[in-house]
């Protein structure tokens, strides 16, 4: 059995198309003319929106040398039958994730342990922030800090740069990690399901500002997080993930950004774990998950 | 030791007030020189609306004969220097709850199971729906089961002999256990702090109709209901109790209201429970509970 | 696209066998060959005990007509190549599941009403008690109760009527709601797979009697529960599910055992609609569960 | 009514002693003559073993001067009637938190994280641990660390050079932060009520030795974490905090392990908080804890 055994290089393709039959085998047969092991499947069949998902982790054997081009190409001529939309992403590979952060550090800090750590499997190749008080905190990971305030007047040319940035580093994903700038329509088309947002209530309660004096003064008595890719429509973007705790009359609004603290470190890490385990497909206004 | 062990009947006063000093003391004191036992005591002072809030089980030493009257008559002297509205339940003592259902009956039953063997301690002295459905589950619990189908036209009317039905059974709780209608603005101000309804949303998500169906819409993570007292305002009652559980893309509109009807079962008897277990007090559009 | 809707009759196969190439291929281009549809797949290969498991929910295009003996017969022939243990499953069939019970009626009034409602699509041929106190219950529902007192010296015998009780009526499943005899180790052989047991516990914390008078005693602030197939060894079999709810000091033995009711019937119900969905394998003193 | 608003100064007195009536009345008549003002009130009566536990933070009135001792000997006199066991505690105070760890840096980082945000209101004079990796970390936070590596002989002589380190940085907490060394026996002792450990599982379940593992070969479904006082007795110490998540059979023990990381370094903080707000009383082998 010992030929089976994982071995450093492993895959993941993900598809999506109408539904229709075959869809299954197109991919699965495929995978096995190529010699290659499948470690996990997982699929969803939308039967409203009549649309197909799948998600699947396979390792060559040993003797087989990947190609990733042949690959692409011998797998392209058959899902564009199917008028299939599909990836393959091959590890080892650390995604670039750039975060964006204004004074309150922490998910921040919370994404820096897990990426040092190797808990989360990313580079960070830039930190942007509309503020400077962060900036020791990415000088002791070396990593880039970059300051770009923004004012009312500035906030075309400044997003611009951000957008530089963003592309030079080839960014993978961008986690709004409590970057409190509204971006601009253009911006969020432009990262449209690259781009990661946590706000600190449970979507669709609390949209907008402030959610915690929002929560408090509605008197809830559960707080949470909701992680959603970022769309041009403000807080309505697909979710991701959320997260919550019980809170009690005794919680003012301090009380409850403390315990939600907790939260949004947790709901926006297992977002990004998600992406970046390619386990998300956007799917109209929502998201498919096939998270572990 | 044994002359402070519990006996049968046990006290619990709760009283609110304007802040300021001594309103622990007045209580407490009180209830020492009358020669009570403090089971448990809990306070809340809301230091944004400066109000206090005191809630104590209390239990009188064997030998002490309880008279309420007496109680009330003295405690109310001096409570009525701190301008404090106060209440004293005594146990046993079975509270009187009329349920008010329409179609969906997973509320009614659980309330009714606790209530045939004893969890939660109260009489259910009639049930009352516009819908005949289920009156064979109340029959084989022997409560009386009233059917006021309502229209349009018959609203008023119809409203009037429930609430008649509720002043006649001397009802202490009305429970809304999935009612699906709408009841009059002068209804709720009738009930007011006396009527929980369960909405099936995390509310302020989803308020309104179909609420499971906005929930799919959406794409949320978490699926979730709430307990709170009825107001003329619809949905937006002072909330006492939410419950939540995670789901993914795969929950159609129905599976999230499979997996709901467990969460309003629970997080209605919780709110229940509070309520005759005197634990809850109206805030202006908040509540204060002292949860166990 | 209307041709694959999902129509009345969908099929579950569910297959293990020894890892190694071409475990999900041999299922998914047998099923495409055959022309049915997948709804959904999913699998997971134990890298540890180098051995694969799937799941895949299918349905036959509506032209074509199921013939589950050609199905048998042909798919047989190929997973023996791989040593394949495999089940089908069709639909609608509803489970015939036995309950056995002793005083608690929690457990069973909660099975009662999924059952009722359709929310777990199962029959009650029978329910076994070695008390009378909940025959009412079960006659209510006009489901056959079989009440079997045992002592010390009847047991093989009164045990000998539950496992013909529970073979005349063609079980599928077998739960034990509470039910607080400790079975023989012959009939925990026969009954390998097809038994499931609600622990009052997180297993293995406080295996054996009264837990929750242990958990009491170790002061825990977490209680919960344990769903898990019975096998020979008291409370070590595999478990399916777990659920738990927070607790503090104020809670003595009777105030943990009512918040452990809720969790009980929660986490057997949960137990009990995976194996009657086809999500659960036994894998040594494991299981592995595909849960919606 | 703005005299009576927060002020810097809050205190906690918390107090226990054997049943009997007046204890409530004592510690808050006193109160009161002194011209204090309750911000928040809690007891609990044990009637097993017939012991009562009650917490108060109380503020005094802005014209008020307090003065410690002539309080503490006031206090004193009353208390003694009762057999009281009180303590005082006056913030602004930082408590003198020192760490101890081996290389898993998850609970460390999460501490230092809330000390250098404010999140927990402590001071760190010193990380004490049996490896030197983590002595970066310290540095970067300013704070002293001691690098004491064990081995069988060194034992009692670096345990003594520990508890010299924590008497003369005048600790009021020691956390075991993933401290992988176990503690003598007369360590135990000197620390006793002082030390708080995280255990890696949910408690008693999986005590000793790499419980992940053990959890792992149990095939269990919810992964914890408790954070207990340290005892003599292994993993024994009365529990504090528990905390829990979700888990299915695809999670190897390195995935327990990633993420039950999270679970301990909630769980861990949740005890520190509760220990330095004084919310929690040893009571033999369990705790009294009044959490927020």
């Amino acid at each position: 059995m010992s030929d089976i055994k994982p071995v450093s290089q492993t895959h993941v393709i993900t598809a999506s198309c109408p539904s229709q039959p075959g869809t299954v085998d197109v991919v699965t047969r495929f995978l096995f003319e190529q010699g290659f092991y499948i470690n996990e499947i997982h699929s969803f069949d939308d039967t409203d929106q009549d649309r197909f998902f799948i998600r699947i982790e396979f390792r060559a054997d040993t003797a087989t040398n990947f190609n990733r081009d042949d690959f692409c190409q011998q797998f392209g001529e058959r899902a564009s039958e199917f008028e299939m939309k599909w990836e393959l992403a091959s590890s080892p590979y650390k995604s670039k994730v750039v975060i964006m952060v204004s004074k309150h550090d922490h998910c921040l800090n919370d994404l820096l342990y897990r990426y040092r750590t190797g808990d989360l499997n990313i580079e960070i190749p830039a930190i942007i922030s509309n503020h400077p008080d962060l900036e020791d905190l990415a000088k002791w990971h070396d990593i880039p800090y970059y300051h770009l305030p923004i004012t009312k007047e500035t906030k075309p040319e400044q997003e611009a740069k951000v957008f530089q940035i963003i592309q030079d580093s080839e960014a993978d994903l961008v986690v709004l990690a409590r970057y409190m700038q509204v971006l601009s329509s253009d911006m969020c088309k432009k990262l449209s399901g690259k781009a990661i947002n946590i706000h600190h209530s449970l979507l669709p309660g609390f949209k907008g500002a402030r959610p915690y004096y929002q929560a408090y003064d509605r008197g809830i008595k559960l707080v949470g997080a909701t992680a959603h890719y970022v769309s041009d429509d403000l807080d309505e973007g697909p979710i991701i993930s959320q997260g919550v705790e019980t809170v009690d009359h005794s919680y003012y609004p301090q009380d409850l950004a403390a315990k939600g603290r907790d939260i949004e470190c947790l709901t926006l890490a297992r977002a990004v774990r998600c992406h970046i385990e390619h386990r998300i497909f956007l799917h109209g206004k929502k998201s498919v998950v096939f998270a572990k």
